[in-house]
């Protein structure tokens, strides 16, 4: 059984009890982790050294793909092991220790971190703590439900720790595409000219000396948090359906569309599996998480191939794909999140990306990261790297948050992840915005008319107006621009009633 | 003496009038011109269009490489003849227009516009009408001292009219190269390895047919409009320099650093003479424009290759440089701005882009267009294609603007052209901050002691001190967060006494 997962004889001995993995962790050090929106975490090392930081305090550095599952992140931020967290999160308790100023996060597009390792801007990595589903004969590890910064981690790591899991499929081998570019300047070009290319291997390659210790685990992945579609949600799909019909007819795509990336969160996902309703077909993914609209969009026959960095699923739809997962394998690749996020490849392929705002302004800037412009929420995740590269850059969002006390339609947003150079679509369940070679004053006529609240419109035109007789090629009032954000963080709410 | 510019003898019944040639262009075309930096524009005919539009009105849709030189902006704003320009201006009177709401003005990524245009998302073009130093015998046109977007402008337009300009030295051909990236989603990798890469031709290859009027014209390009070194453009050197040589001490870089792209304008452009006083050699340019620094840095043997779109000179820079291009030449290429500002070559090469900010905040985002938040200045040009793909983004700017009435470093910039997530190292003449890996909270503290002007110095630090008591990741009073800039807009400065 184990032998079938460590295929290299000479590793056995290096089986360790977490605690033991725990312990080689020492104060200061800089760690690399593996996980990806909760897929392919390490799920045994991490909790132990949360429990021994209790005893005997150490703080480190901590890199990551995106979000863990398990807690991890939770629990590491209440033993006080966090004293830097990098690129990406999406824990509670860990977001309120960032916004108390407690840990350090550096929130960055998710292709740049290994970049930075790979340049020595960052690093170097003491420890690569990364969840595998086996380790090959030449010592490879067989990356789990995701790949994110694992295999660059272990790559350029001192020293490894694996987590083999035997709960996760043995039949995920083979569905990985190792590449890693080349150190600059004599990098050469990233191979991946569609979705389906393989150009790599489909384990990493390392030394096997480098395995430090291996931890041999049983916990599936956290289901992912999505909640199912509703009326909202529903009604973004459905414009967004008839803009691509509309843009068939005018003969820029055809029912094949470009290949589609989509957000994390419950919109996104709600959107793409609407899709499933339109007469599309052919469909292909190039895109970071793939999460169960990707399993829907296949159902329905609707989708030819997927490419991301990790699987996320509810626990309902991970049954399901993973009991037959032979029948979606040769359909999947799953990549480092530099490939499935980079730069050249999403403009080679014109991807099209469809990305959620926490709030959008009226001339198209978008804040996906920041409440009430101070408080971080997640992190900017690859929404940078797709929306500024994309075919079309598309964001959508509710018209309305917190039960309708904040208009996610807002005078001026009070911090910019995307600008409106990065930003072609904007939809929410009242309409799209189609901001495409428009300029600003033209862009806040469609916004304000297409994606606003009723309830919100009139307050809209109103500063809108009062704005241009100021003059500039973006008019506004700048001493009422934050006051809707400002009247949250006093009343709560963004009405005046 | 013009067979040998226009060497398809059948062109030469086609040689007609400024006038005859404006005489082509109707109301509400779509118009593609040559033109990048005051480099290589038109200079007869679009002039015969403003002259036309005061007795016959229309208007255009007008989009160019970047800048235009020779007044033309300032013509055609004149004469009313623009209802809309794209992608990039820095005309004083446009710009007027353009704040006042009288043209709608598209500011783009400089490599985006022709991916519109080749996707039909924009366009299509009626008219090219593009500056050549030669026509070859298969009817290729040889551009002159820019390639910018004409290549696919006169690819992708119904029509094509053409300036031979006979002032544009002959020794120009040869040093260009044009490649055209295919129709997604079946491109290819763009084979630029290396700054000095050849993959296209030497010129544009087009269809003679198209060619619809040839005007002979024999005037020099505009001279570039940039200032001398001073001594704060010195010191924002000499602190880029220091840093440099500290990164070679770390082992990241050697003495010849990577490719370097330096952006347009004044500052720029001395922080780039000032490198010829480091300790570099070999170094390499993969840029946009390349202004009187890069022939500073050949004449003093620091520059191996330069890689541009264009060539913008001073009146004596030109002198030197075209009495004795051979010197030059083979040092050199000119690209389409599509390739020299390419994600995917930037990403590739490793680029260390120093561009130039209006203002920065506390937190390093970046406000590079938009005076006081609403009037626009240029444009954000090709700032962006290279920020976000850098090796390392660097910004610089001036601490003070406007007779110290205005500090650069303001609590929250009002229009955010590059955010913290593309902001690498920020330089004023007081010091320089290193942002890379730090969070929210380091930044402020690293950009307010090394940046901002003792003058302001306390009065931001109170401001962040402040701001930290309310928490958050990115800590803002949000009522007081633009209150700098609401100042300047009601009594014209940022100072309180
Ligand atoms: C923006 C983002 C938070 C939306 O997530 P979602 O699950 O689709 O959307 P929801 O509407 O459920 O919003 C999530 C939370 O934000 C809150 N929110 C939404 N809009 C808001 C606004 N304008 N102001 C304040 N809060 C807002 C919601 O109330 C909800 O809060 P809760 O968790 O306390 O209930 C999420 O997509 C994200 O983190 N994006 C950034 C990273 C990214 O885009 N990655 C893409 C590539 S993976
Ligand atoms: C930002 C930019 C305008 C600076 O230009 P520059 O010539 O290097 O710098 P200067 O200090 O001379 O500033 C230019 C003008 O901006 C004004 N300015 C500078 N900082 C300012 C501030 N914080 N607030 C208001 N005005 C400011 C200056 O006073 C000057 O005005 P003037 O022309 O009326 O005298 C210019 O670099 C630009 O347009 N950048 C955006 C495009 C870009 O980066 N392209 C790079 C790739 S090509």
């Amino acid at each position: 059984m184990i032998a079938d997962r460590i295929r290299r004889p000479a590793l056995l001995d290096r089986i360790v009890t977490p605690e033991q993995a725990a312990a080689l962790i020492r104060d200061g050090m800089i760690i690399g982790m593996s996980g990806f929106t909760r897929a392919g975490d390490a799920k045994a090392v991490p909790i132990a050294m949360a429990a021994r930081a209790k005893t005997d305090p150490f703080k480190i550095t901590l890199i990551t793909g995106a979000s863990l599952g398990h807690d991890v992140d939770r629990m590491l931020t209440e033993a006080k092991v966090l004293a830097r967290r990098m690129p990406f999160q999406a824990d509670r308790t860990l977001r309120a220790a960032i916004n108390r100023g407690e840990v350090m996060f550096i929130d960055q597009h998710l292709s740049e971190t290994v970049e930075h390792l790979r340049s020595n801007q960052l690093g170097p990595i003491d420890y690569a703590i990364v969840e595998a589903a086996a380790i090959t004969e030449d010592g490879g590890l067989v990356p789990s439900t995701s790949v994110g910064n694992s295999a660059s981690f272990a790559v350029l790591a001192k020293k490894i720790i694996v987590e083999i899991n035997l709960s996760q499929p043995a039949e995920l081998e083979g569905l990985h595409d190792i590449y890693f570019p080349g150190r600059r300047p004599s990098r050469v070009p990233i191979p991946v000219v569609t979705c389906d290319s393989r150009v790599g291997f489909p384990y990493v390659p390392i030394d096997p000396d480098k395995i430090a210790a291996i931890v041999v685990t049983d916990e599936k992945d956290s289901a992912s948090t999505i909640e199912p579609q509703d009326d909202d949600t529903g009604a973004i799909a459905s414009h967004l359906i008839r803009f691509f019909e509309a843009e068939v007819e005018k003969g820029r795509l055809d029912l094949t569309l470009q290949p589609l990336q989509a957000g994390i969160g419950t919109i996104a996902n709600s959107v793409l599996t609407g899709l499933a309703d339109g007469p599309f077909h052919h469909l292909r993914m190039y895109s970071e998480v793939l999460q169960d609209s990707t399993f829907d969009l296949f159902d329905a026959g609707k989708l030819a191939f997927a490419s991301g960095s990790s699987i996320t699923l509810s626990s309902a739809c991970a049954e399901r794909v993973f009991s037959d997962f032979h029948k979606y394998k040769e359909h999947l690749v799953l990549r480092p999140q530099e490939i499935s996020n980079h730069p050249e490849v999403i403009r080679r392929l014109g991807v099209i990306g469809i990305n959620t705002a926490l709030e959008v302004d009226i001339y198209g800037n978008v804040n996906s990261t920041h409440v009430n412009g101070t408080h971080m929420m997640n992190g900017i995740g690859g929404s940078g790297d797709f929306a500024r590269n994309a075919y079309l850059s598309i964001f959508v969002t509710k018209s309305l948050a917190k039960d309708g006390k904040i208009s996610s339609i807002v005078p001026m947003v009070p911090h910019v992840d995307h600008n409106e150079h990065d930003v072609d679509i904007i939809v929410t369940e009242n309409g799209l915005a189609d901001l495409r070679e428009l300029a600003p004053r033209e862009r806040a006529v469609e916004i304000i008319r297409n994606c606003s609240h009723p309830d919100f419109r009139e307050a809209l035109s109103g500063y809108f107006e009062r704005a241009c007789t100021r003059g500039g090629h973006t008019p506004h009032l700048l001493e009422e621009a934050l006051s809707w954000h400002e009247r949250v963080r006093t009343e709560g709410t963004m009405r005046l009633d």
